[in-house]
Parts: structure tokens; sequence; C-alpha cells
């Protein structure tokens, strides 16, 4: 999504690398030594690591163009309480999905589909995050979207039964900004990823 | 800290209500329904919760008096990284040495003096996180200086043998801030807590 806010919503332009998270370049070894993950945003030189850091970094240096967190500090705080879940919960719980079976398994399925409606219960009638433009929680959540896909796929689950406000801000996303479609996780690699996951934690049926 | 903060740097009155955690408050489950946990700030009768969130919304909305966080984006985004690997790595090491026995209580002190050591780099020379001043980095790592004390009477582990810089940027904020030894968490409190946690784990000799 760097990628997309980058190109799209601030109109800039970059040198792109993909990662072989198998086998890490040693760029992305000496830019992020401590975590040693991806993505990481490289400006005048410097690494910038974490992608709500990266992209709050993006929103203070290329302020004057869509600016994605909101002004007033209480819509500011309350984005990054949600972005934090999203970093926190949505992606614990989501990761549980494929590497836990039986029971857990179906603990799991309830914590996801239970995160999926509180962001739900956030997003209320309003067309985006942002309000009436997407922001900082739209970038921030809209890459999960492909893998809510490869959990329907593969976790017996109906997102759009679940959750049908929250299905139809994705959509809105990708129908309405183009960008976004364009930049989201692509799906066959995340649908063999997990694939790949539920065999090694046997939970392949 | 957040109680610190309003008071010693930004000059601010509040009420402080204490929450028994074992049984909490129906205000504080009103105010963070969510991950119903300590601390919550709440402001104009809105309630702002996550103390690295906490911490950004007072230094915006109070933004004249002793700023916290870099005016620098790249500096900015260094701090939070940082802050983040606080809340995550820190925090998370940490728990293991009253929750671990063993070869992963052993593996865990490791990491837990890695983690102090990668902040230690990241101190250097300065005297505080903060450059010349006392800032956000500070303010989110101080409290863990409670912990710090409990984990040596407890985890067989000598900080100021292992990261002397630390401990000294902890010394230099007690003693030149008189305000953070008055709110730092009480250390007979910790070390009730830790003693319990490993008799709980089966981890008291």
């Amino acid at each position: 999504m760097v990628k997309r806010l980058l190109h799209a919503e601030k109109g800039l332009s970059y040198e792109y690398r993909e990662e072989d998270l198998r086998n890490k370049s040693q760029l992305l070894l000496d830019s992020n030594p401590i975590h040693k993950q991806i993505p990481v945003l490289i400006h005048n030189g410097k690494p910038i690591c974490e992608s709500s850091i990266i992209v709050q970094y993006i929103d203070q240096v290329w302020k004057d163009e869509a600016p994605l967190l909101p002004s007033d500090s209480y819509a500011r705080a309350r984005a990054r309480f949600w972005v934090h879940f999203i970093d926190q919960k949505l992606y614990q719980s989501g990761k549980k999905l494929y590497t836990t079976k039986g029971e857990e398994h179906e603990a799991s399925r309830n914590e996801f589909i239970e995160c999926l409606k509180l962001l739900q219960g956030e997003l209320g009638d309003k067309p985006y995050f942002g309000g009436e433009t997407f922001g900082y929680l739209d970038v921030s959540l809209i890459p999960f979207y492909s893998w809510f896909q490869a959990y329907e796929t593969y976790g017996n689950l109906n997102f759009d039964h679940e959750c049908p406000k929250l299905i139809a801000w994705a959509k809105r996303c990708i129908q309405n900004k183009g960008s976004v479609s364009n930049s989201l996780p692509d799906l066959p690699k995340i649908l063999g990823f997990v694939q790949y996951m539920r065999k090694k934690y046997g939970n392949e049926e």
C-alpha cells in the first residue's frame, strides 16, 4: 500500500523493489536490522520501517496532497486506535485462522468475525473510515481485503453475510479508487500462502 | 506517566482515578470497551486509549508547551519506531521473565538484555532519547525503569553491568526531572506483582 500511497494519493514517483522473504536482500537487512521485515521506505537515503509509521511519515512530509490523518486531535487519536487494533487484534486473529485447528480454530473464527464487526461499527454509515474521503484507517485496513477473500476460500467464512457494510466499503474503495485495486496484495499468492500454512499446521481436510 | 505529562510537562490540571484491575470500574469498561485496559484519558468527555496514542494526543492538543515529538519527520518516524519496539518487543520479553522457567527463561533473559542494548544503542551519547530534551521516547521508556528494578531483584540480572548507559539515562531522568520520580510506577507494588506471577508460573526457587 505504500506504493499506492506514494503514487496515487500523493502523486510521487518511486522505485519499487520486490523482496523474496525466504531470501532477504542485504538492503532489507541493512534497512530494518531489528525486525528484518517489509515494508521499508527509503527516503533521502534513510530507512523508515513499519507500515503505520511509513504512512504517517509520508503524510507529514507531503502534507499538502490529500492528507490522510485527520487534522482534529480526537479524530486522529481515534484513527490511530483502530490502526493499532488492526495491527494487533485483526492481524493476530487472522493468523490463527490458518495456524490452528479444532476448537481453537473455531474460537479464532469467532474472534476474527468479532474484530470485523467492531471495525464495521466504527465505519457506521460513512462511505470511508475517513468520512467522505479515504484516510489513514482506510489505507491501513484495505490491504487485508485480499486476506479476507483467502479466509473465505479456506475458512468456511462468509463475510458478505457477517459484515455486509464492511465488504461494501472494501468494494467501494476498489471501485472509486482505481489505485487501490492496482496495489492490493496479489490474491493468488495469498491463497497459495494460506493453503501452504494450513497444510503445514495440519489444517487441511 | 500520563499524569506526569499532563501535570509537569504541560502544566495542566486533571483528576486522577486509580483503577482496581481485578474489579474494573464501569467508567473504564465504558471508556475502553475493546481492550478494557488502562490508561485512558478522558478529555472533553471523550476517551482516548493506549498510552502511546494518549501521549501523541496530549502533544498535539497542548503543542505550545514542551513539545515531546520531534518536529522533523524522520526523527519523528524514528521515535515512533522505538516506541513501537518498546510496546511490542520489550514488553513481551519482559513478561516472559516471570511467566517462563528453565531454558525458556534463560532465552527470555537474553532477549530482554538484547532489547535493552538496542535501546542503549539508539540513545548513544545523548543525554535523552529526545536529544538535549526529554521527548516522546523518553516518556515511553521511563515507566519501565521500575520493572527493571523488579527484574533485577527476581531475575538474576544486573542491568548496571549489561547496559550502564541506559541505567545512567534512567537515573538522569529521575534526578533532572523531579516529576519523573513522583510518577514512576510504585516499586513495592511491582515487586509484589512479579513475585506473585513467578509463584503462579512455578518460577519461585
